[in-house]
């Protein structure tokens, strides 16, 4: 699956230590350690951090059909501070349509707690490969 | 203005090299120069990145007042692939009530052309210092 | 039930026809039968329309605790056009903090298609009486 | 221009009150003047009211330049109570793509006064007729 490929890719992902662990069609989890490069100035994780991972989780669900899907609107609530040592992200496509396509993204912490809920809004670019 | 000392002690706006620029009551600045490290797996600037810069300078602009501020909502909408070596930010004050504030960012690249625009909500956790 | 007499007596929804079907703490379900008033210049439902009745059981189901609910933020995704002759949205609790809650709501239409989905967040101005 | 006229011939606008003042390329101008119908149960007006409002006002917008466009996500945030007799809601181009817009809608009260903003995002189905 080439577009996952270029999931896989990405740099900045990379960077911050987020990993994909796990890609189904319209489902997609990824993880973040949390290490102190992701903390702001009042030692919590950055919204920004938290924010990342679970884009690409969406990023991640939203290519696993074989078609080319940018991310064109994201609205993250952020629920309350994690525990523990890793972060992770499920996405869940909500809708498929012709031309846009939704996702909802849970990021829990260690002990199953809700971090945050995203949901982002994609437009397929290309059909199907 | 001990608060800003907070938003200037971000490791993760370090890490990845967002700086603030600027900041007054209700409005600030920031910057990025963009580097391999920010590029997602297809070359462009990952939304992650985008989204760090922009909520970071909403941090700034609404802890610029004296309260301490914590992000609770945002919504970004992804508009045009950036030109140019560098990314700004500018958070500008929509609203500031008793205990909920909202504040608009715009991202623009090199050419001042509109890349994102956040709408971000915070909780006013702390009366005036 | 005192708040939930409010959510009852609200003057828009019943001048629009939504009516309130069930409401468990966390919890609400209402329901809009598709009229002539509810199209909009090319026959569809209206959004403004979709909207309020996704709201109107977000008030419900965040007014269900005994505590006075606020909506602050509403964000929602439009993703068919309803078929049949009536619409229910079904509002989740997802958080239910000090000072802040969250909720989604899904609107369906009577085969139970996805036809919008709405995530609200709530603030909580007054403890539980 | 045949599109306004669709938005003209808005059912539901016109059953709750709302009325287009001005239209212009990517700007619009709704008005409602506020009644009891417009009120919830603890007699403030309606965020289905407000909402409607705003989003008439970016159809309108988004729909001026001779391209179908539809909405796809709105998010508003409430910012305080309107005072005054009406409601006024301004819609504004904030990107034009080919096949994604974005707006924003402020709506404010007879003394000027932001009750509460939009962003609204569209799909722009057909090309220039």
């Amino acid at each position: 699956m080439d577009l996952i490929e270029n999931i896989r890719n990405d740099l900045f992902a990379k960077y911050i230590g987020v990993e994909l662990i796990q890609v189904e069609e319209g489902y997609a989890k990824a993880e973040m350690k949390i290490k102190q490069i992701h903390l702001n100035g009042v030692g919590m994780v950055q919204g920004g951090a938290i924010f990342t991972l679970a884009d690409y989780a969406f990023a991640a669900a939203s290519n696993s059909k074989g078609t080319v899907t940018v991310g064109i609107n994201n609205n993250i609530s952020y629920i309350k501070s994690p525990k523990g040592k890793k972060l992770i992200a499920t996405a869940k496509e909500v809708s498929y349509g012709r031309k846009i396509c939704t996702y909802t993204v849970d990021v829990t912490d260690e002990n199953g707690e809700l971090i945050a809920q995203m949901n982002a809004m994609g437009y397929i670019r290309q059909p199907k490969i």
